[in-house]
């Protein structure tokens, strides 16, 4: 680690010679692999963008140049070589470093990321805003392939292209990987550029140190005026210099032709070919188990899973293969996310049935309200965070028509070492203000097959919210039984408090219940609200409270004192839920005891409310 | 209209003679200027698909087969033809036919649409349901090249290309506008593609009624195999059979060469160049103008409008420029509505800082985010219904950053004839619940300039909602004054009951509060929400009232609710705003009316919830 230990800022790396850099690379991947191994993170994808990183820190001057990473989750280099190194330690952990860049982090980290497709968006304005400032720098947009699928990551090379006179770079990172196997017409694409002679030709440009070749090879292919079309690369219709393909991992190619493109003006796109996992045989043999592990032995590898608790996607998974051996209509659709969505059996058993989208959310609703026209039953499997990209079509293009979808909202609330980016907040305020949708929260493993099943059948839009990971060990029936539309249930009678508890918050609210000898609902429905179960509540005790894992504003405890309201009823009403803030990364029990969600903190925010909650009857406990 | 009055369902047309559908066309455009004239309505657009309506309706066998209106506000030919020439009258009127396909006016309007680049998505989905129930059908999209600059179109195509075996035909309706004139590499890739030899050699294609010059194009220019990129379109390489250019216009084109396509299998693109307005000299000539016109004497054309109340879209793009001027850090950026959003002006003025980055709401914010992140200070002029659009970078490229970035939310609220679809109902509720925004409503056209000002000097996402047309005609200060943060006012000091208001809300509120002695808060920011006036008004009122112009879930009046809440407060509380339903199209007035959000409903309301009420205190008015 000689090298490594003497970089504490890029200006430190531009400094060494060309010589060394390769042995830098070489320590920086034995950094990564012995530091992931330790904490979990993203491995196969920090692997592949080893020297990528060092190119693009040792040609450009960063942090004056802007560098934007789109999704982040590779950025580790970048993080160790920009000051970050003795932290890594921390990372993704509770007051730790971020798995991702972040602004309040590190000026090198110029943009905040997490989501895919957004990079060329924020570099163009970055570029921009240079040109009207009238400052030299360059901003830089590195993108995967998988990103590039995403429609926005379109939007912004048809607005980038046209204007001539502005320092961007976008840098396809090209490892033939979204965190699935890739999908889609522009994955062939890019494999056909990749294997072709246009790829041999374009090897030989980045050995080359003088500008010649590469202006040559883009002249060569770029297209002839008077409107004859003639070979051209996408990127080239769209206005780009396009430069490549090139190897990713050999910095002899890279920081030659990083070089000369700095010289150039107007939107540049490189085209690099990377390896996910390099260097790290058992993650370039399988780049998705690779791809989030958490803490392993390097030298053995990922060791099968023992048997643990089934998480919520697990559920998922298994209601979907046992609905769809049930009805055929079901189709099941996943924007690129067919491991995080637990549809790897689905698929299996269901090829014809199965449909990865890509990096697509927009497309993704709009093509199963297409399926459900036609008496299809698609089942859009997304995360909560991720069903924010596809919010206007599932209003216009779903719910507006009232067609038969089913969402099913994995990641509901907040999910632990991803952060404030993928927790899944604020579904349950976006949702319920839509007309006709049903919006369901479950509190076990078997609740949420039967909401999936109820949502299932019911003959228009619905979702399912269920958090990540595993929820209490419920007993899951076999049947694909429903539950009744908009109504709860008590799981505690008690007196003085009744606390309303939504989804997650059903068990802790029940164990903070015991303690207040309050009575404990699981209202299951944040829409439609069983009015009625809390019209009944309200009689029946001095003091009301909700609790959710969402955001407070707009959520299920908003529904309950919109409900009160309407009821004409006054009591004096508690609403517990996330606060009006975004939660950083952490272990998912520590963040939400931060934010008094679990057992304990329910039970103290009700007795500082409350006082020393009286009860005016003895009840038995159920 | 002899030709016109015997076709009550496409199949009659289909009837007709190949020799009789040019004097259809004709008779067509006639009756659609004419009954546009005196109904108002989507003029350019229409004009310009008459002959491709025809076409698709003779050779398709609808409703069996499938047509999926991109954007939908060109279908009035697909509406006299498909049984609805009777209704014309009505178009966009209270009760009346919709300007849109909607699913439940008729079974040859499959899909409804009316926000642009869903086609491509859930014509797929049709496609692919009828290959999994084994039903021969096609599946066709018609799109224009505006709608093909929004990302999820080529979301759709990258997911589309790659299945082989469906039948689904993508028509690219180019006529070289959006609502606003064209921009985007895209657009200038599809000029290039027009005006070159391959649109000459094209263009005898449609002539021939044989397949094989069809074939043997689209052959010529398909991609040899081994990896060597030769000339290929950009459908091509998303794997799309492409034919075209064709004359739109042309039925000895259209026609044959959709009965070629027709026996072709796998996903087929065709390109048709239209001329918007096209037959209306008037219209061709100045396309925007006549692109959705009020009524208009068909002779003399449309007259300059009189001079009426200020708009609320005129103050904005007045204040824009006054900003402008005063800041030169402001950029203002526009996804295709530089017409609709007031920017004409702007653009003149100020053409550096000026970004319209075409029909690609989701670029248009995360772009914003990095102009702000170099110190810049971004105004994204948007509709509050296409704001649903960019909820995700919304949340991520701005919010989470706590990114300086001010949204200009124009029609928020109901729109009026344009219906469901445009309304701007949500926006309340999905941005409220997102930590560290600034939401405000204008209540008069001075204070949305206020406000507008107080957006743009907070250091953080701000959004100023304000509604469609023109306001209470207010007296618009020229100074570029801020309001405090999270303070309201009160308009109307009165008893018992205490009217919260918001927005456009506020005026009516006060008529209101006149006639039944009430107090009256214009309450201005929904987030942070003046809550010390809440608790005021909430200790000096028996009875309190919220009003506002959008969804009463997770609205501001929730908002409201959720204060009260947390102080500890029980007051009978009634939350007036939009219903739980989505609202058709109709007189603005008329449609508020019907929902009880006018003056005279807004004191019924009271009346029926609190009884009538009684003043404890004698006030007098202010």
């Amino acid at each position: 680690m000689n090298l490594l230990e003497t970089i504490n800022e890029p200006a430190e790396l531009r400094k060494l010679a060309r010589a060394q850099l390769t042995p830098l690379a070489h320590e920086l991947r034995h950094f990564l692999l012995d530091s992931v191994s330790k904490t979990g993170g993203h491995l196969s994808s920090n692997l592949g963008t080893v020297e990528l990183t060092i190119a693009l820190h040792y040609v450009f001057n960063t942090p004056h140049d802007r560098i934007v990473w789109d999704v982040g989750h590779q950025t580790y280099s970048h993080k160790i070589l920009t000051g970050r190194r003795d932290q890594m330690h921390s990372l993704r952990q509770l007051n730790g470093i971020s798995g991702f860049p972040r602004r309040d982090e590190s000026e090198y980290d110029t943009f905040g990321t997490a989501h895919s497709s957004t990079s060329i968006s924020a570099a163009l304005g970055m570029a921009q805003a240079a040109k009207i400032k009238g400052e030299q720098r360059h901003a830089i947009a590195v993108i995967g392939d998988g990103s590039m699928t995403a429609g926005m990551a379109f939007e912004a090379l048809n607005n980038a292209g046209v204007q001539e006179d502005i320092n961007l770079l976008v840098v396809l990172n090209d490892n033939d990987m979204s965190i699935s196997p890739p999908v889609g017409a522009l994955n062939r694409y890019l494999a056909r550029l990749m294997s072709g002679q246009f790829y041999a030709a374009a090897k030989n440009v980045g050995k080359s140190v003088l500008p010649g070749p590469v202006l040559e090879l883009a002249k060569r292919f770029e297209e002839h005026a008077k409107g004859m079309v003639v070979p051209a690369t996408m990127f080239e219709e769209f206005g780009f210099n396009y430069i490549g393909p090139i190897d990713g991992h050999d910095l002899d190619s890279l920081i030659p032709t990083l070089e000369n493109i700095k010289k150039l003006k107007g939107p540049q796109f490189l085209h690099v070919v990377t390896k996910k996992g390099q260097g790290y045989k058992l993650a370039e043999a399988d780049p998705v188990l690779y791809h989030g592990p958490g803490k392993f032995n390097p030298t053995e590898g990922i060791l099968p899973a023992k048997a643990g608790k089934t998480t919520y996607t697990e559920v998922f998974g298994n209601w979907l293969c046992d609905m769809a051996a049930a009805d055929k209509r079901l189709v099941g659709i996943t924007p690129a996310m067919r491991e995080g969505s637990g549809m790897v059996r689905f698929e299996e058993q269901f090829p014809d049935r199965y449909f990865d989208v890509g990096i697509a959310e927009q497309h993704s609703v709009t093509f199963a309200g297409g399926l459900a026209t036609e008496g299809l039953k698609p089942v859009v499997a997304i995360y909560s965070t991720f069903l924010q990209r596809a919010y206007d079509q599932l209003i216009h293009d779903v719910a507006l028509q009232n067609l038969d979808v089913l969402f099913a909202l994995d990641r509901a609330g907040l999910v632990g070492a991803d952060g404030a980016t993928h927790a899944g907040n604020y579904d349950v305020s976006y949702l319920r203000c839509i007309p006709n949708m049903v919006v369901m929260a479950a509190s076990d493993e078997n609740e949420c097959r039967q909401m999936l099943s109820t949502g299932y059948q019911y003959n228009g839009p619905a979702a399912v919210r269920y958090p990540r990971g595993a929820g209490i060990g419920a007993v899951i029936e076999k049947e694909l039984t429903t539950l009744p539309i908009g109504k709860g249930e008590i799981k505690r009678q008690g007196a003085s408090v009744a606390i309303m508890a939504f989804g997650s918050m059903v068990a802790r609210s029940v164990v903070a219940g015991e303690e207040l000898n309050a009575t404990v609902a699981n209202m299951r429905f944040i829409k439609p609200l069983d009015v009625e179960l809390v019209k009944q509540l309200a009689q029946d005790h001095d003091y009301l409270v909700t609790v959710e894992e969402g955001a407070v504003m707009g959520g299920a405890g908003s529904a309950v004192a919109e409900a009160l309201a309407e009821l004409g009823i006054q009591k004096p009403l508690l609403i517990l839920g996330l606060p009006d803030k975004f939660i950083d990364h952490g272990d998912p029990a520590a963040l939400l005891a931060s934010v008094g969600l679990d057992a304990k903190g329910i039970a103290a925010s009700i007795r500082q409310r409350f006082g020393a909650v009286e009860p005016r009857l003895v009840v038995n406990n159920i």
